[in-house]
């Protein structure tokens, strides 16, 4: 009897190996042959998913994607009140456990990677810009906004600066605890709302 | 007559070499042998400077790390109002012209790079932290930063919005213009700051 192999599982099997392999070795070991290796694939079996080592890689990202955008989806389903609603919402894109430092490690040696080969900065977009305006949107909308503030520059500057308290946290994890990123996170949402 | 060789501009110059070859190729081209093709160096004249690929790209990166240093410095050193100064040398750190947009994209790949390689998290210090914190110190000294504010949290948040610009500076010059950025640090300094 042929043994019935689900193809989504497969792919997310190998996509779940090429970040296990972009944690251990960094993204110059992310070949087709470690990756097959860690999946307990053949060389053969993984090309008949990935044709080519970018198309795996970019699934692999999608993926990644995929999983912080379901995390805040979730958020925004729950009853909160619109500042703590945002807060929550923004601690899911700064990595505060071991499961998001790697996903966002992986991304970050993933960027690194891609950036001299892609050709339109698009490519690259992780949503966050959008999910910072639907905050500010959100906050405006709920009358929690101060009044008269820029609204668009009140959105670049909280995109920067998630993206770089996401780098800090990467980078410098023992200086900045999952505490400190909200109590950072917490102020500057106090700063720009009323009280 | 035997050619006199200024050592410390020989190694500069393969610091400048190395610089091109991550721009040209990436970190996953930046081999010892490319660095040398680039240099117009032997491989062996190449390893009388620099016994190993690790100790070259450490003294390279130190290398970006002393001339942003140099472009700060100066800046301090010019007779402006507090504000107009904090916002200048902010301004040096975000890359918002071809060298230093160079600086970092070299800067950036090594971090990535060197992350899984190193011990402690102060040698991928780029000195951006305590940069921030003589800035808000600045601004407090003289008066200019609003009082009650909470100067730690200053600090943390300066610094976080400052790295967060320079990624999306490096990632989306499109986008994100260098007045721009100028604007955004403005209105955050403002926001800081009484008037």
């Amino acid at each position: 009897m042929p043994k019935i192999v689900n193809h989504d599982d497969r792919r997310k099997k190998i996509a779940k190996a090429t970040w296990q392999v972009i944690l251990n070795k960094g993204m110059e070991g992310a070949t087709v042959r470690n990756i097959a290796g860690e999946a307990g694939l053949s060389l053969g079996a993984l090309r008949h998913y990935f044709k080519t080592q970018d198309e795996l890689l970019v699934y692999a990202m999608d993926l990644v994607k995929d999983r912080a955008t379901k995390r805040v989806t979730a958020i925004s389903k729950r009853d909160l009140p619109p500042k703590e609603m945002a807060i929550d919402i923004l601690m899911e894109i700064v990595p505060t456990n071991a499961e998001t430092r790697a996903e966002m490690e992986v991304w970050f040696a993933f960027v690194a990677y891609m950036k001299p080969k892609v050709k339109t900065e698009s490519m690259l977009d992780d949503g966050v810009l959008k999910g910072v305006r639907l905050i500010i949107d959100l906050l405006s909308s709920t009358g929690c906004l101060r009044p008269n503030v820029d609204q668009c520059m009140e959105a670049e500057r909280l995109y920067a600066l998630i993206d770089g308290l996401a780098i800090h946290a990467l980078m410098q994890p023992h200086r900045l605890s999952a505490e400190k990123i909200r109590e950072t996170i917490t102020y500057h949402i106090e700063q720009i709302c009323d009280g």
